[in-house]
């Protein structure tokens, strides 16, 4: 696909697409939401080659996505954390975990449970709203924005 | 990437990430939401291969996300639709146009304004939540689910 030319498509989404760049950008942040933080975390939670996580962190620092530091008790291994650009991205991501969870693992059959660290409470199916209702998609209108040209 | 390798790790999010396959999906999915649903408009909207564009419309129908029947009014045209596994791509698809708005294009600079239909109620950003409270991404769990092998 040629990614100018989804960046060129005046819309938001393509933009998000073309800069969250592939899937794996998802599972790291997925990772890195369950606390996994090193090169070796996500190396051996993901399967990735090394040369292509490699190439994915540099990209999502230089994004704004992740940022890294040394970690504090060995300072030849970096740890990676989500900035908030990065941690924005866990409304979609975890809407489309929820999509997974209904439509191809299955109700019942959830691999993760999500729930809210703080009260244990399980998390709600994340839903589209306006003005504290729920939006169907068929009755989503597209307008035109400030942003077009 | 190795479909196979995604396909295995336990977690909806890969399968969901696996089985929409690309971009493409996502960006075939806003145009059904906003009215286009023809081969020829998906195709002047996208600026995609019709070859590309071909394959990823069986693969969408054939994973029960789209939906295709031939015109009322030329037997000849097919037109398609979103079938409820399709919609219920939407939540995440919105999330993921409401960070573009926020991290890439710039509030103010939104190229699309996102409506509810019957009531010209502007959408309100999608939230991850639990008992009805927002759950910051920081406090999310993962908790081993039933599906876990």
């Amino acid at each position: 696909m040629s990614r100018n030319r989804l960046d060129h498509l005046p819309c938001s989404l393509a933009r998000a697409l073309d800069e969250a760049g592939d899937w794996w950008t998802f599972l790291i942040v997925r990772d890195l939401l369950r606390g996994i933080n090193s090169f070796d975390g996500f190396q051996s939670s993901l399967g990735i080659a090394s040369n292509i996580l490699s190439r994915r962190l540099v990209k999502l620092c230089d994004d704004g996505i992740l940022s890294k530091r040394k970690d504090a008790s060995d300072g030849r291994r970096m740890r990676y954390a989500l900035t908030p650009k990065g941690e924005a991205l866990a409304p979609s991501l975890i809407a489309l975990m929820q999509w997974g969870d209904e439509w191809i693992s299955g109700r019942g059959r959830e691999p993760v449970i999500l729930a809210d660290k703080r009260t244990g409470g399980q998390l709600e199916p994340i839903r589209i709203r306006a003005d504290g209702a729920d939006v169907p998609a068929g009755e989503i209108e597209f307008r035109r924005g400030p942003g077009l040209a």
